[in-house]
């Protein structure tokens, strides 16, 4: 039942179609899943990617569009007339449809939309192409199954019939008024237990959970995963019902957004995968090592400041590593919380303020614990108490700061609207090495001066 | 009809509670939406919490007992009889129910399902408790609808009625043979298009994606991503039907893994909140910070075998940040590309060789293109000849030792069945450091004795 992909398998695929043997080629991959489709195509090159391609029907080939990665597809869609792409997205649900002609260049757009034969699903992409693609206007299809309030069921039964042939998974029945005011539901399981003669408004249950077209993506996701919701529909300012949106395509919003964080996080700025090529993952890369290594040059100013103290005292610098990865390390798991508390939308209650304070005494206690173990380590072996002192009084202040600079930092840029993911990475992480050089060897200056 | 919970409605609430007022807590509480109800318990204490859920009905209760936090969840269950949870356990989905009971003490498991009305049901959740809770089988729920291949549509709909009371949401209609074999499935929508006359077997799709109650819940919401599956039956070795898992119940999976591994990344160690006490925050994140601190005393141990050359040449010390951020860097940048793709199952078909070239090219273009930058400065700024050579030097054999090391690690970990996501916290961070700041001396040593 399941396919795996081999690497056997596509030696032999690409021989087949080296021998031009559509036949085989055909039977090999024609039962497949579009998705497993799609894999192979992002597989092999562009050529034998066409030659199979164009082996699949019209529906097939539709579905395999939709799923390959998006850099085969722009691909091979440069190499298609609008005629063909328009075959092939008129086979689509809108919301696939709308995705893939909102890849294409702006200019062919509209000529792509007018050789959809179906002029409701032209129109029907239009208007989902006005929408951002981060809101759920975005990310709705058009594609439901509606009931009037006043019909009887048996009614129903027949124009649902007529609307489920453009609808593959049938969730809900959505309930609305002669202006198309979205009213409830009516789940098939009640019409199923009802008789058929029963009207609409005395089985429908009122009140139904939507959303509005102009809300983010990451906020309906966060809602239909709350709330366990497999559907959520869409409605305008008005309630007017637009369009539903389903969990399979809230599920790839939702691991898009915690990819992105993650990425973030790992100082890598596109979206990439081992797949890529070096360039790319060279290019996704390159930014963050260079802001790490401005990052790096600064810290060397502020130890060179310090050159003279360093002559004397070279042991100051043995610590350098520790102090500067123990900031490194508080910053990244105080900002951690907060992006994740922000994106699954569990952030506690409480202000800026008693967040920060919540850290600094998570800090303290973390502190603490570490100097002591530092201190302890420092005397075993008989450093000077100077450095001794240096270094505990510095670690602890540089996890403090860090503990509240990295609590502060995605709070606030949340609050300016900028991805707070962003204090995760090594731009901000970099800023808190030099805040803790500049302890360390401020506070070293000081001891060594004291004792 | 979305509901926001405030601190002035809590605080209300809190006061409706002191005053007893049950009248207007039901109000206030009896309407809203189980998760909404177990979000505001877990606000309150647990006195307050009871009053509230005392008031509700039991399947009102019995719901919002599966939505509490755990901990909030554990002391409830704790100060209720068998009796009680049995009650409430009654009314719930066999998935849950399971959940809930196996978060029990042992000893009070058989006697909850002791005392369990319905003998089917306790009997589903003493089957779903022998699996384990990280497999299909620990996730799946027993309700689904299924019916035999060799009846007519009205027989099923008849059959579908009956069993459709159990079953909250429908989304297909298994069809299984005397054996209870899974053979596919026939759409609810089939069934509105098709004849009351015609048989199953005439209409039934056959083939259709399961998966074995033994698979590992990570591979089902894998699978069930890969091809947007709403929902997958669960089967035994010798394929006949179990279960049925919900997207609803794998979007948790997804999100529960995703969550981990980020954490992994931010050196926390627990699945914590910013909603969690201070205690419980500071334990969550020392272990990782005692594990950097371990690593930074290493580095000082590397450092202090060159205390000599450092009072010679103090400048050596002010580069040690650069490198050793930029090592950090890097690995953490490999190690994530492996272990997204590991959790995604998207990684390439490379072996690990291939793999670790493939990363060391990508190094290679970075590092030259780092150390170029780091160079011009350094002449710029007029460094002796061999600072910078070193500092060039070292740079670039920090860069490709991170970069392989970083993808060798997740993927011996993951073969030696170890979470890969261990590679990019503290703990291979650390050692990297370490191996950077030998790297940075060893050359310097080398570089200064040449020039």
């Amino acid at each position: 039942m399941q396919f795996e992909l081999t690497n056997d398998f596509l030696e032999l695929l690409k021989e087949d179609i080296a021998r031009l043997d559509s036949d085989t080629v055909s039977a090999k991959v024609g039962q497949l899943h579009p998705v497993d489709i799609a894999e192979i195509l992002d597989e092999v090159n562009l050529v034998e990617a066409q030659f199979i391609f164009n082996l699949l029907d019209d529906e097939l080939g539709s579905e395999v569009l939709v799923e390959l990665d998006e850099d085969v597809r722009e691909r091979f869609l440069a190499s298609l007339s609008n005629e063909e792409i328009a075959e092939y997205v008129d086979q689509l649900d809108t919301d696939d449809a709308a995705d893939i002609i909102g890849e294409l260049p702006e200019d062919r757009q509209g000529g792509v939309l007018a050789e959809v034969d179906d002029d409701e699903q032209a129109s029907d992409i239009a208007q989902l192409l006005t929408y951002d693609e981060d809101t759920a206007g975005g990310v709705m299809a058009k594609e439901l199954i509606k009931v009037n309030v006043n019909w009887p069921i048996v009614n129903c039964v027949r124009e649902m019939r007529k609307q489920a042939e453009d609808v593959d998974q049938v969730f809900t029945v959505y309930v609305v008024d002669d202006n198309d005011v979205l009213l409830g539901i009516v789940s098939l399981k009640k019409m199923l237990l009802s008789s058929p003669k029963a009207l609409i408004k005395d089985i429908y249950k009122e009140g139904i959970r939507s959303v509005e077209a102009n809300m983010m993506a990451e906020e309906v996701a966060n809602l239909m995963e709350k709330y366990d919701l497999v559907v959520v529909p869409v409605v305008d300012e008005n309630n007017r019902l637009l369009g539903r949106i389903t969990v399979d395509d809230i599920m790839d919003v939702v691991r898009e957004e915690t990819s992105k964080d993650y990425q973030m996080m790992s100082g890598i700025s596109e979206n990439i995968e081992t797949t890529d090529n070096v360039i790319v993952m060279s290019r996704a890369r390159l930014p963050w090592l260079l802001i790490a290594m401005v990052g790096g040059i600064g810290g060397a100013m502020v130890i060179g400041n310090y050159e003279h103290e360093l002559q004397i005292n070279p042991q100051m610098a043995f610590f350098i590593p520790l102090v500067v990865a123990m900031g490194g390390n508080v910053g990244i798991q105080s900002s951690a919380l907060i992006v994740q508390g922000l994106a699954n939308d569990t952030l506690s209650k409480d202000g800026m303020v008693k967040r920060i304070f919540k850290e600094l005494i998570v800090g303290l206690i973390n502190g603490i614990a570490c100097t002591a173990v530092l201190m302890a380590y420092s005397f075993i072996f008989g450093y000077p108490l100077a450095l001794s002192l240096t270094i505990g009084a510095s670690l602890l202040a540089v996890i403090l700061f860090a503990a509240a600079f990295g609590t502060f930092m995605p709070l606030t840029l949340n609050r300016m609207k900028i991805d707070p993911a962003l204090a995760t990475g090594p731009f901000i992480t970099t800023s808190n090495d030099i805040i803790g050089l500049l302890f360390y060897f401020m506070i070293g200056r000081l001891m060594y001066g004291l004792f």
